[in-house]
């Protein structure tokens, strides 16, 4: 497995990021930049640290979720809601390009830190607000978990099958729009700033509703020529028919999608049922997509007399579009996912590197590097406050105060 | 509904974009970039025209996926299999920023299009290759619809109930990440070439196998620690409970992520059960996941009395995080999703206006504009080949040879 801490180039580097931020959308931002070579330093609460280090289990002192989300950052301690912190912090924020937070709308300025200040020092600033319903409407103070997004955006109506609940997903996939939206609104932004050449930075308000509502297609506009919402289909879509998952011999799964008409006509033929292309039932897509109920199990019923390897090799062989429904062990021993580089190890201090994903997409110039997991603590606070030109007296003061 | 076409800033103005894409990932990254302003020429077949013009249904000459994905782009038809064809391409490359292309691996080289080429015309391009295996690996030639890569990636394994079949999303899920990835990464490639002024572009790959793959979460790591694999675990999660969507007296939905010791006891004192927060069985977090078969029916017995106005009012008066299960006919009418224009009138030429969701996320300074739902084919040929220094007389003649 390949330790990729040696890349040459960095196409961010250079550009100063500090995040003050917690699970999962706002420190995904950061590690998109920080993959690339921004420098991000990571700003949590002394003492009792970041929410994220103990997200989920904690296995010998190893958070998976940390190590993995906060990668290639670095760690400093402050507490802001002190106005000793609000100091170091907006001393921080005097020369950065971009500063990310996630706190609930109105809390920055209860502890008195507000933009209009922050760019009056720095015009360059560009504040990236991560919140679950965005800086402003009468939702905006509630809490914005991620599963509360993932419910009122429209995601899990239609996600599931049409007699069982609507269905939320298990990983945190709001948040990671999300962490997406902010990571590429911060460059629009830094393109106007200093491409464009404005100079001037601006606040990036990045709601996850939003976020995730604005990826589930078009929507609003079937709804108005239509009066129709999205049903739940299950494993079937409303655009194409056969697509499903369907059981193996072997007890596998395989996904397939046959989404134009020459590629059904190969799967038939390939399941040695040529005489299903001209079956009215099944003659075009959406012939095909209105009885579906009468196909899926035509092809079910093929799947299931055969293995996954078997199966899969005879529709590759044909060129139907199929693919095995993997999990991360059959990834981690897939000749394509190895060839990628699809996981790498991650060093992580003394200890055993750590695996976790590559860096995407692959830039051929600057494909950026995993430099390191997330870190303990503190681990630059030494470094990040010197540089501020905090003398180590100071620094052993804010100490003693827990300010870091 | 606002209409919103009169934004006085772009962020990207100026950013010019060739896209030869189709359905769905690589034309999403180019309207990311449109919907900021960038001048976004989406480039399709003469005569049939890009295959998302005829995605799922189309009433009335209007499909909903293309007047939704292709808004804010201007249109020319271009036969770039053909020499002549390719040589306009080329042309039009010759000054743009970037490149954004879908074509199965290896096709565009067919064609005589070589990235290197392209760079020695243009040194600055940023050339954006979005597949679904990515452009290297044993994989790379095979289609790469999205379906195939919620299969492989690992997502369909992990989502859905334990009881039931891998399930994949409804809409364009792989799709959007990728997307994402590569506008992110167009953007860090123009910082790189821009910013930091190295003046040099490059081939950004995205593969939208890893790009949903790398949205997953640790599980790598988790199984490098546990040698376990994701389960599917249906509306609940590993790292929380109750986490799930329960259904209201009124037939409806609402979802409840008690993610914290005191949000669980806010809920099981507005439950008017606190004797819960004391119950050996849901005592702390991991208790309450590990016998989370025993409190999700009492939950689900205290939500199913109720009405859904009555126990959102209810939970929200106590600060239990929980939100409906939305639809988008639900949300045109919620009066935070009105404040925030989530959903927006884009003009249609002599159409009614049609719904879309707005810009997001919201820049304070720039905050672009819908300018105008996807257009007809060629409907920007004359402006756009006029611009390159084509005179009428070789445009006629391109038309009439089918290369336009």
């Amino acid at each position: 497995m390949p330790t990729t801490d040696t890349a040459p180039q960095h196409a961010l580097r250079g550009l100063k990021v500090v995040e003050c931020a917690t699970v999962i959308a706002a420190p995904l931002c950061g590690r998109l930049l920080a993959d690339f070579g921004a420098d991000v330093i990571h700003v949590e609460p002394p003492g009792k640290g970041d929410p994220l280090r103990k997200f989920g289990f904690t296995k010998d002192g190893i958070n998976p979720w940390w190590k993995h989300y906060a990668r290639n950052k670095r760690f400093v301690t402050l507490n802001i809601p002190k106005p000793a912190g609000r100091d170091v912090l907006i001393r921080m924020l005097a020369d950065a390009d971009i500063f990310i937070e996630n706190f609930r709308p109105g809390r920055l300025e209860e502890w008195g830190i507000h933009y209009e200040d922050l760019a009056k020092v720095n015009p360059r600033l560009i504040m990236v607000r991560v919140s679950g319903f965005g800086q402003t409407g009468p939702y905006s103070s509630q809490p914005g978990f991620g599963t509360l997004m993932e419910a009122m955006s429209g995601f899990a109506d239609m996600t599931g099958f049409p007699d069982g609940p609507p269905v939320l997903p298990t990983f945190a996939l709001a948040d990671s729009f999300a962490g997406f939206y902010a990571a590429t609104a911060a460059m629009f932004a830094v393109y106007n700033r200093d491409v464009i050449g404005t100079g001037l930075g601006q606040v990036v308000d990045v709601s996850i509703l939003e976020s995730v509502f604005s990826m589930l297609g078009p929507n609003a506009l079937v709804h108005q020529m239509t009066g129709e919402v999205p049903a739940r289909t299950g494993n079937r879509n409303t655009t194409s028919a056969p697509r499903n998952v369907y059981r193996t011999r072997d007890d596998r799964w395989i996904a397939i999608a046959a989404s134009t008409q020459s590629t059904a006509e190969r799967l038939f033929t390939t399941m040695g049922q040529p005489e299903l292309i001209e079956d009215p039932r099944f003659a075009d897509n959406t012939l095909r997509v209105a009885n579906a109920d009468e196909l899926d199990p035509l092809v079910g019923a093929w799947i299931a007399e055969q293995t996954l390897d078997d199966v899969s090799a005879l529709l590759y062989a044909n060129e139907v579009p199929a693919g095995p429904i993997n999990n991360i062990a059959d990834l981690k021993v897939d000749p394509h996912a190895i060839a990628r580089e699809m996981v790498v190890a991650a060093p992580d201090g003394d200890g055993e590197p750590l695996e976790m994903e590559g860096i995407f997409p692959k830039l051929s110039r600057t494909p950026g590097a995993v430099r390191h997991a997330g870190k303990d603590i503190g681990s630059d606070n030494a470094e990040v406050f010197a540089a501020l030109g905090l003398s180590a007296d100071e620094i052993a003061a804010l100490e003693q105060d827990d300010i870091i």
